[in-house]
């Protein structure tokens, strides 16, 4: 008997918080939906995280997803950039907790090995296997991707079995 | 006619977030409450920022305060501290701005202006100048009493008129 498993992917940030669904039945993938949750820039700081708690939580009641993977940030960046991502994160952390998923949390090359077949693959090969893997999501932009990238990475882990190709 | 303003000040941290509560009234200024939020740290990670969240709404349910103030994060301390502040950072802001609350800003050197009347005051001359102005108070870890310092400095500013000494 096989059963579906539901993974919201998210790939946060300050100016563009992306998005993505998908559910795996088995070995086999299947897009849901995705997106991209953008807040007013000239709002101030703390209504801007707010927006991005809402919206997340609003993805969380929609799609009812069984769990989330959220990239792990990276922190080459700098201080001033890692504090930045590093409240976005915050924000769409608690809110998926909040409404009570399971966080899985994915290194970049965690999430580049499960999609690409490699650690070391670049942005773009990751964004043309997601759109191999799942043909039906059509165009997205590159957070999207990231996110559906991290959802596909996740189906994989924590036990949800089966390979997406 | 003199009314009350209430303030709530906020230290964030992932390990331990201050809190206080503070009233100003013309130039008097009252202490109302305070302490520390500190979640599980053996807890994954996600939910500990929903526990950040929901304690500081709690907070904002329980006091009723006017407004918010929030110390800005030292980011010299190198971009994974810096990451790890701004997670919690943000699900406190995204809590406060979430029920309503103006959330404001203040760089440390303001709020030590604000307190103690020089921007370059360390620590201890902080959390004794916050006992000073709130001699009830009484006790109080240095998490609440950086928050405390954010609650006077808020009330100072942000056309909060009056001073607290």
């Amino acid at each position: 008997m096989t059963h579906t498993i539901r993974i919201l992917g998210i790939d946060p940030g300050l100016r563009a918080t992306g998005w993505g669904v998908v559910d795996q039945t088995g070995a086999r993938l299947a897009h849901v939906a995705h997106g991209v949750i953008r807040v007013e820039p000239s709002a101030p700081l703390a209504v801007r995280l707010a927006g991005i708690f809402s919206e997340v939580s609003a993805l969380v009641l929609a799609h009812r997803p069984h769990a989330a993977g959220v990239e792990e940030t990276l922190v080459n960046a700098g201080a001033r950039s890692a504090l930045k991502l590093g409240q976005a994160r915050g924000a769409a952390m608690a809110a998926l907790a909040r409404e009570g998923l399971d966080v899985h949390e994915f290194a970049p090359r965690q999430i580049k090995l499960a999609v690409v077949g490699t650690g070391a693959a670049d942005k773009d090969q990751v964004s043309f296997m997601v759109q191999r893997l799942l043909p039906r999501a059509g165009k997205m932009t590159s957070d999207a991707a990231d996110a559906l990238a991290c959802a596909i990475c996740t189906a994989h882990h924590a036990g949800y079995a089966g390979r997406a190709a």
